[in-house]
């Protein structure tokens, strides 16, 4: 089980991609909105009572929620940073220079696949079947790049 | 009754500026080493039992103890974002970017100083002593300016 | 009595955001151009007649209209900074990095309703009604957020 | 088992805070130096042949290692970017904004110790005993912030 | 011959723009899409089968690709930084911020012109037909300008 | 008649540049203290009652000096953005994004010398005996990089 | 007399809004493209053949058209930055950070109209009439402002 | 033969790390002092006069040094920006974002050492020689790696 919390229902998009691909992966999930600011007392609800192993969280703007969520729990906590104002540098900054002692696993800009792929990698650790899948994933990836580097190389 | 709050005690120096306002201003003030991430009790346990008007809230990194204290309380919150890493550009941007709903006061980094006028300038509001003792403050900064200019007209 | 400032007319729409929070308070306010640089004297006649508790000052570039009334004034100034340029960061930067002594109240970009939730919360500070509103105001939030997330969390 | 890999020899001191936490949690690690650009067969070498479930990456500049671990295992890669050049926003940069598909997990700039503490939560989602440790390790942050908090408070 | 090579076949606008001028120089060139982390090998079985002078590598993001490449060869290799997210930046800085002793040469965000001419200027260093070529290349840019200027200066 | 304001006694260091320059062009000149923020009459008081035909001002952190000055002259303002945080980049913002209508004459960080260098090259464009002094001035750096050339070619 | 120089076509617009104003103050100037890297002899010839009091260069990316006319001239040269790529931020660090002895005066990003008012305001260190028109300049803008501050504060 | 141009004689430890690699190369070269904006006939003269296949232009600040040299000759032209001020952020864009049609070469910040290993990498492009002791050089780096690697995994 995972738990995807964002910041604002205009993070839907990028939770979206996140949630696709934990589907491919079969891996149960929940999709919450839950500001870290508006409703502090709504994720720790949420944290405090998941039995999720891993955490996503979506943010933008001066992006806290991760961090909030990595001080309530001892589980990992995925950072997406979500691109607002100022190409997405403050939500980045703001996700990724937690303090010593309380760290977030931060990916790219707008990155949900990722975060869910990272999660997925997380659970690998110790689960074979998982491992054989993300293996696969990545041997289509191959094929996708396969085919269009074929595409590609007879354009010109 | 104005509350400093710190992120980590190495935050000492720039506390320090704000508390010898503070003392020049007459208004009691309790100094708070109570990091967002490590302890979000203990934030919370402070700002909710406090009597405070004003909140100081100064963290470096990530800085997301202002963020933190204004989702506790509706007074509002002072922040001063510390020159760690990046020069100060994180904690400025955690720190400023609020999300809608929930502001901040941002001032400058390392600003101890500037934080605590603000704060008085708030108190000020409703407090005639204060808004002629923050006239006084600014009468004293033009003296010594005038005696800068003075003496480096001199120099040349 | 809240009196508002832009430095351009252009930046009308960020002040717009300021007066419906202020609307909903029932708090009384002004709105002004008085561009710092092109009406220096105009920004004095208002900022010195004035009998407004807080000033907003909204302005983008170069942004120096929150750091000259302050100039002006004891009383405690917002500053919005507007995005017109290099996403706002020029704004940002002249609006927060206020020399000691002369403090501003910096909220996000473009952020015209947090700077009035702001000045709310400071006129709170002596006002037991102001600190009531603002509490149902957050409680109305927290609903806000409620049905986003009951409605997000049907989507998956 | 963890291995920790580093760009350079000159990240020992950002890799020694990793391999500290990594000691008080009894996680056995390897540590290698296996800069991307000057060794790829080194790296590959090291990553394909190694059982470890977690991969740490070290580096500066254009922080290329821990996106090639990426490349070459499934298992989790968390990257800490070195300040070496530019605040360290080079490394950052380099090591956050991976491309779809092949994660990587940040820190924040030169945090050793916070890449160990995630790598332990990573291994701790299968492990009764790690949570435990872990929950212990984040009481004793807690212990010693109330020790600073009472430090500090007395000094005003 | 020259080799292009690019890290998503959503490179390939910056790609027509590098072999618009290797055609008119008449340089033979192939293109291909192989993205450093999701084709490690491609990029290997490219490289050291390629009979080519230089190369070209075109990536944005955390653009590893020409890193890589330079790992795989002593022949030069030509970085494009291309936007994606964050103006270039992240891009720019991954590709240029090479540590020493393995070199990249990076040309402009989004320049695939220009490192199309950079690739014929190291080829000239031994062939005095491509400077020729050059020279005439150079003066055609000329008498475009002075068209330009006559048709601008005339319109004021 | 030159006058030069600085906006901190700090920045005397910057001044001196500027006024070895106008020395050596025998121009006369005043340095006079007076920050914006603190001291606006001042600055007032010293603009509108000057002869000067150039204003210099030089300033750090948000440098709102050299626009103040602009906005009560019509004369020509150099502004010097001076390094105090931010490696500068926040005075020199503040400096040089200028709204339409009222220019500031922007130089690079701390180039004290380079304001005067400027002022000396406005003056020319209405005496014949600066233009001649400023050939001479460039002749002479002329000499000491010929003189460095020699020095470092017989170096290697 | 004035010369415009700008780096390529595509900067037309910002030169527009230069000639405007330069055409209200009734100063006869010239509009010439002569990119500094394409064509220096082009450049060169203009400067050193012009009995221009004041250059003004505009051009965009890294920005050299107006330290390369500097170098050619002891008159004051006004660079002005385009923003094409990084929202202008290397045109502005290109054409501001110009080293010791070679000044240049900047202006704002695509700011063509504040390169005219400088621009008048150097010849108008030594004529009466210009010195009158730009006050009448000033005056206008002036009515502008109040003018919006009018229908403004009665929207609200 | 190669020519190594520098801004400043201040660029010349930047320049030791490139002539210290051309002599183990055995590749002849001049080092000259030829700031762009100072003496642009000096420059003129050393390009114009060269018989050098490649050119290494190392400067700082607004860095135009790379790109009036590539103006003036179709040889390849390697940049080198120099860290002066702003963590050479201002240099790295001067030198880097070349407009369409004179590409110059750009390594990252001081980095001395690659423009002379890049020099070296267009050069073998007709020497095989030079292909050999560039590969031979590799090889030592790979050397180097391995003894660092030896020492440091055992120092865990």
């Amino acid at each position: 089980m995972i738990t995807i919390l964002m910041g604002s229902k205009s993070d839907v998009e990028v939770a979206k991609k996140a949630c696709s691909i934990l589907k491919d992966f079969e891996i149960p999930f929940e999709v919450r909105v839950a500001p870290a600011h508006r409703t502090p007392e709504l994720v720790e609800n949420i944290v405090k009572n998941s039995k999720s192993k891993v955490f996503i969280a979506i943010a933008g703007l001066a992006a806290h929620l991760p961090g909030v969520v990595a001080s309530m729990t001892t589980k990992p906590v995925i950072a997406v940073p979500v691109e607002s104002k100022m190409d997405g540098l403050d939500a980045l900054l703001s996700s990724v220079q937690m303090p010593p002692g309380i760290p977030v696993a931060c990916v790219g800009i707008d990155r949900g696949e990722n975060a869910a792929i990272l999660a997925v990698q997380m659970l690998s650790t110790s689960d074979e079947n998982l491992s054989k899948k993300l293996a696969e994933f990545r041997e289509k990836q191959k094929e996708k790049v396969i085919s269009d580097d074929s595409e590609v190389s007879k354009m010109f």
